[in-house]
């Protein structure tokens, strides 16, 4: 069995482009910058929000943290988008989901430019990616995808579950994993809370991304030997015991599915640093193509 | 086993559609308009676009064949799509595929206005309807949907086999059926070239379609009693005996999967009339939202 280690790997990718930041400050060019909009006082965005903005700084890219009372009217939000949209010194976009109840996701998804939206949420950037065309992954999947680029997995021919249909994770998940191109080409089944047989399809699969929100769902007799284990999930549960007040569980039984596996991603330090390395590869994507 | 008759259940959406239109001309409004564009002289093209400037005319749109010859330069085809778009009397553009070489597929989907995408093939298009938002579904997706509709399927909790990947049915069939949606909600296996174990895949699955292009490739041998069958596939085949001097041939072979199916579409007469039902209530719909 081998850690498919997502923080060492982030890390490299980081480290990467910071010398590629380092190159463009040295010839004068633009250095990437982005905008983050958070809204309201949900604990787990502003980890996930201050993570990024703290990548963005360890890398050199310029970014901009805009934080707003969840009062906001929805209006405002778009208008603040806008603003973003028009500046021409913002490279990438970023508005930390959920939102409030009152501002619309579709809304202000289909406001940010697509040239800016380093998050692959707007419907242009989810059909190129459908179509196979140049465009940018949602940070998880893409992260995901360059983790096993990493550890040079080929997926080809292999039986893949994707668990969790969401347009953040599940869904893209299965569109790249089934596409045509060099980590796809599995056969994927897309899994879902109406899905009867779960543990008969995880046991068939070479590849599965468990990515439902259930901690420890996934258990050792659902799969077989040789499996890899992609755990997308993270549930808080408090514990006193950790500075933080609270430990990380997965969507993934680690003790007792981790021995039967090729590969598998541990929570913490898995898919969540690779997140953040999928959207800071974006964010210099971004940057590059708008100058 | 019980026939989905594509033609009995597309006439009737098209009888439906021709009262709407004679509503709209009762009360003085505009009626639809598509605009159709085929270039080269692709046998099989230009019966399909024939087959929908026919039911237009049936119906009571207005349509416009737009015919080029296969040397047109591609600057110029993009121009045409530019003066459809910016017309105000068109609602739909549909451009026949497949287009000569020289000319990109890509860039000519591209160049459509999504308000007037009524073959669902832009990128907004096809990213609305992964997320669940009001678009413009595909022809055929759509038509093959307007037809488990009709005969009222459930399809809720169904194991479904998809076979083919491509962009126009396999890989929009693959995500309606697996949506959150009236019609969906089924564990869907998208399988291709790489898969390695179809017959099983076949032999576990309540429903499938079959969209891979290969004529009789699902046999009885290959599916389970009671299972629904969607047949895409349609390959020519030279027959003297037919006026037309082919025959059509379907990618599931009737004579031994039929008896164990409890529904499933003849070829001819099953998904190829659906898909012009999908084209028209597309084109509708256009029109409507544009007036």
């Amino acid at each position: 069995m081998k850690i498919l280690d997502g923080q060492l790997v982030s890390q490299l990718i980081r480290d990467e482009l910071k010398i590629r930041v380092a190159q463009l400050v040295a010839e004068g060019k633009k250095i990437p910058h982005l905008a983050a909009l958070l809204i309201g006082n949900n604990g787990a965005s502003e980890t996930y929000v201050n993570a990024k903005v703290k990548a963005c700084a360890e890398i050199g890219y310029k970014s901009t943290l805009i934080k707003y009372d969840e009062t906001i009217e929805e209006i405002r939000v778009l208008s603040i988008i806008e603003e973003l949209n028009n500046n021409p010194d913002i490279d990438g976009i970023l508005v930390q989901l959920p939102l409030p109840k009152h501002v619309s996701e579709e809304k202000v998804i289909n406001t940010i430019a697509p040239a800016k939206d380093v998050d692959g949420f707007h419907p242009v950037s989810v059909g190129k990616m459908i179509q196979g065309l140049d465009t940018f992954i949602p940070a998880t999947p893409h992260g995901i995808m360059l983790l096993l680029e990493h550890y040079k997995i080929d997926t080809k021919g292999m039986a893949a579950a994707v668990i969790g249909r969401s347009n953040i994770v599940g869904r893209p998940m299965s569109i790249l994993l089934s596409s045509n191109i060099k980590l796809g080409n599995c056969t994927v089944t897309l899994c879902h809370s109406h899905t009867k047989n779960i543990k008969e399809i995880c046991q068939q699969s070479d590849i599965i991304v468990a990515a439902l929100g259930r901690q420890e769902f996934i258990t050792g007799e659902m799969v077989k030997e040789g499996v890899i284990i992609i755990d997308v999930g993270i549930t808080r549960i408090a514990d006193a015991s950790k500075k933080s007040g609270y430990a990380l569980i997965g969507d993934v039984h680690f003790a007792s599915v981790s021995p039967k596996c090729s590969f598998i991603t541990p929570v913490p330090k898995g898919v969540g640093p690779m997140t953040i390395a999928g959207l800071m590869k974006n964010t210099f994507k971004a940057c590059e193509e708008m100058n």
